[in-house]
């Protein structure tokens, strides 16, 4: 199946709505109403499920519990995958808090740092290795995604270590648009841009207002 | 000028590759090895500058400090943009450690929280104000962003105080999408959502080498 990255997106967007949806004890949610929680049209709503083949009955919405194990056998591996996180700084440790008991079909397994103050310990339930152990741990705790947040001067030096450790997804959260060989699924992802694009917007809608 | 939203993207990412070539000295770069660092094609280089009215000297490469300044001329406003963070946790701190001394046309002046161990402390530089305060204080020290850092569970509650307040834009970085009236620039990012993604794109690449 050839589903488009803004799809993959949205739907795990949806599912985590409709997560919260079923802890509340809704059974049932229109189109509508789903998409005016991510404030999007219904008719996206409608075309996402469509592209994945979900079909429902229209006149009581989707059946929330059905949709989530739809979109979960679209989006999850059938075995949970391991993460590691590298830098086991701030960011890190925001993250692997924000992942500690989600039920997610991910788990991060280990921290990697070079610090002699975080090496050795156990920090939020995941234990900080050394980073010269990278290759070996990543095979022994069958880890097959990092989350690079290292600091930036030092990101590019990560590429081969991750290479060699036979990784299959980075998240890559530092300032340096890395390159990876053809197998190896990246997201480069820098916070600045996602501030930068909404105060371009912010410009926008007042350049927009003074007219 | 109406610039999709990709693109204003992608002009933040070859803004700050353009930087680093500047400071280490490089004067010209062509499309074709911006493009290279960002993995991406020249041919989406040359149309995103295309698109900002952007033309050069082919023969040597883009001038970087031109380029540089054009960029700037689009993404930037005519004044510093203030930005407040909600929620001092691990995030926020990552966020504003980041940001300190960037040079960037955005600076991140106060952070709120409830914490009492955090109200009245200035960390990384940034005072950290009780909630109760924000309105006023937003207008105090002419905040135009927020950055939402805040616990999911009270995501909702800070809609209110952030409309009152006249914010103009939000970065939600909490697991609850939100709504904002019209007129207030609203990404909504989890990074839930990059992890499922690259988790999944690393699922297909697996699928197609067993094929």
């Amino acid at each position: 199946m050839n589903i488009p990255e803004k799809t993959i997106e949205r739907l795990s967007e949806y599912r985590r709505t409709l997560l919260r949806c079923h802890k509340e004890g809704i059974t049932h949610i229109f189109s509508h109403v789903l998409a005016g929680i991510h404030g999007i049209t219904a008719v996206q709503v409608r075309r996402d499920l469509m592209l994945i083949g979900f079909s429902s009955d229209t006149k009581k919405g989707y059946d929330v519990e059905v949709l989530i194990d739809f979109i979960s056998g679209i989006l999850d591996s059938p075995t949970p995958l391991n993460i590691a996180i590298i830098g086991m700084g701030h960011l890190a440790q925001a993250i692997t808090k924000y992942f500690n008991g989600k039920g997610l079909k991910m788990k991060i397994v280990a921290a990697f740092d070079v610090d002699p103050e975080k090496v050795g310990k156990t920090i939020d339930d995941i234990p900080c290795i050394h980073m010269d152990d990278f290759e070996r741990e990543v095979e022994h705790l069958d880890i097959n995604i990092v989350v690079l947040a290292c600091p930036t001067r030092v990101a590019s030096e990560m590429v081969i270590p991750i290479v060699n450790a036979g990784i299959k997804g980075v998240l890559n959260f530092t300032s340096k648009p890395l390159n990876f060989p053809l197998g190896i699924v990246v997201e480069n992802y820098d916070i600045t841009t996602l501030l930068e694009k909404v105060a371009y917007f912010v410009k926008e809608n007042e350049y927009r207002n003074d007219l």
